[in-house]
């Protein structure tokens, strides 16, 4: 399955007018590899109102660029060179991710053209190729599903060799080269391993703590899989949990499965986060939920739509998302349960496998 | 061994008079980890003249934040939440890595307050912080040693697994995954393998292609260890080289010689470029040789200083840098050899031990 990156630009250059532009400069790296296939560090690409393109790169990637379906000009200043070609009185910049740096670089070199003043040919705009990544087309739920395959695989190679005496480090050491042995290009994100009190920590990064008898673990990972990333949190059991952990887990479990169940398009932004949240304040944990319930996903980690007490907005149908309720108890440990779906109509489809069943190990 | 924080922020306190400004606003991940001693995607820190500080991160960090030796207050809006205690006349930001929208917010945040006006109070500066880190001490010497070890050590473990048949990904993972078993944070950066004719692509992702006799193979990897990165790249040989390879790999090492040799305190970085790329310019090979000479390396994998033609200032003494010339040939394949290394009086420190001389596989 192959990507229509020009039927890409083409929405893209759709939406422009209702930004008054008639151009829009991309500098975020995940937005120029989703309108023209680069994937580069150093690559801008400029998309005017008719649909046209004009792609730059350094000589890194210039040879790779030059074989795409978009004319490409060489240079280490990307954002100056497509500057430098403007025809359009008003050019769109993504304020996001535009640095200050470069923003007065290009009014400054614009200022000195005939006929431009910075303020007027330069526009601070939000996220608009953010929003049209937001709904995937089939070919990148393909690589979502086969990430979170990737992820799963080696989450179940790996349990079985989970016992006391490892460390936080050899966990995810093992997590991450089985994900890649997999054929993952990478993993998605810095794997979190959290055992015992340690788990009371959102993001801890995992440390030369050894796994103990008793300890609640906590594994947060992900496979990136051609640009697509996977994630995933699981916690297991060393051993035949307390009651208080018995206790906490079922918990999780039940709030996860109510912000699952409460994925829908059309379902607002925050009605999702209060389905899985409620339940968790409902049982006095309030305090100890402080994250957003979930985040989209896609050529980055974390993406637009966000899940959250305050977050604005509504589903839409085909968009991956994760759910990732925890309980963080300061001192004693915690739970996080995550899944990766995809918005559908009739109910969102997992793509996270793994069961939700506590794992006692 | 450990960092002497509160020493980096009076350094960097002293610094701010020259600059006009009465505080610092750091918002650059790898300048507050600097500064503060924190690891986080979200997290900022205010730094005044008097060398006081105050450091911002969301709920993920902030309990790492307060085991730290500065004051720290929670937020998800970091920046917003330093920029709402200011009370210096004239505050610098970071203008290389703080965002359009983030400038734009603060901004109309301070345009609020009685007796502030934005463009007075945020003053976008240089790479202030950057200048600091470019001098590393005892401490970061030693990260980066131990980094540049376990780089040399996978590179030793691994070639004698490099056979024909295997896939530029398989090496790449190898490469990968023997770094983190070492004891790697994780890969510097991506790995890069190129094989046969791929090798003239300098930044070539690794691809299913696989390697046969007669290829010279190229691995540009490195290890990242408690944050600090290495950076090494070696071509080697499957089966004799033709005299082609011979010749390439032989102009190559000359080039690496000579911009090593020219590495000193005091040097002008394009004094330094200069000396590997006249190597090969003499052989008739300009044209092949594209991108810099070299890079600074530390907490990022590149950082100032850097060696390039149109390349300004003066190296100083305990910089790591690295020193990569290449020669290209498209169609053909490619040879580049890169070292770390440490500008020291009286010749530099090699970082990176692995042997020089064609390794023939």
């Amino acid at each position: 399955m192959t990507f229509d990156y020009a039927a890409r630009r083409e929405r893209l250059a759709g939406l422009l007018p209702a930004h008054e532009v008639q151009a829009l400069l991309v500098t975020a790296p995940e937005n120029v590899r989703y309108l023209t296939g680069l994937a580069s560090s150093n690559a801008a690409v400029l998309v005017r109102a008719d649909g046209s393109a004009l792609l730059a790169t350094d000589n890194r990637y210039i040879d790779v660029a030059r074989a795409l379906d978009v004319p490409a000009v060489e240079a280490a200043d990307v954002a100056g060179a497509l500057a430098s070609v403007l025809e359009e009185p008003r050019t769109g910049i993504e304020a996001a991710s535009m640095s200050v740096a470069t923003y007065h670089h290009l009014g400054h070199r614009l200022g000195h053209r005939p006929g431009h003043r910075p303020g007027e040919v330069l526009v601070p705009l939000g996220p608009v190729v953010e929003g049209l990544r937001t709904v995937k087309d089939d070919a990148e739920l393909a690589l979502l599903r086969t990430a979170c395959e990737l992820t799963d695989q080696a989450f179940d190679d790996v349990r079985q060799r989970i016992a006391p005496g490892m460390t936080e480090r050899d966990l995810a050491r093992l997590l991450d080269n089985r994900m890649t042995e997999l054929g993952a290009d990478r993993p998605a994100f810095d794997t979190i391993v959290a055992a015992g009190e340690n788990g009371a920590i959102p993001h801890h990064a995992p440390t030369g703590r050894e796994l103990r008898a008793g300890d609640l673990v906590t594994m947060d990972f992900g496979a990136r899989y051609r640009g697509y990333h996977a994630d995933m949190t699981r916690t297991v059991c060393l051993g035949p949990p307390a009651a208080w952990q018995r206790e906490l887990y079922d918990l999780v479990v039940a709030a996860q499965r109510a912000g699952r169940h409460a994925l829908a398009p059309g379902a607002p932004a925050g009605d999702v986060d209060a389905a899985a949240r409620s339940v968790i304040a409902d049982a006095g944990h309030a305090e100890h939920f402080r994250h957003g319930l979930g985040h989209g996903v896609g050529l980055q980690i974390h993406e637009e739509p966000f899940l959250g007490p305050s977050r604005t907005g509504r589903l839409e149908d085909r968009v991956p998302i994760t759910v990732e309720p925890g309980v963080y108890l300061p001192g004693r440990g915690g739970v996080r349960i995550e899944d990766t779906l995809v918005t559908r109509e009739g109910g969102p489809e997992l793509f996270t496998k793994t069961t939700k069943e506590l794992l006692v190990l």
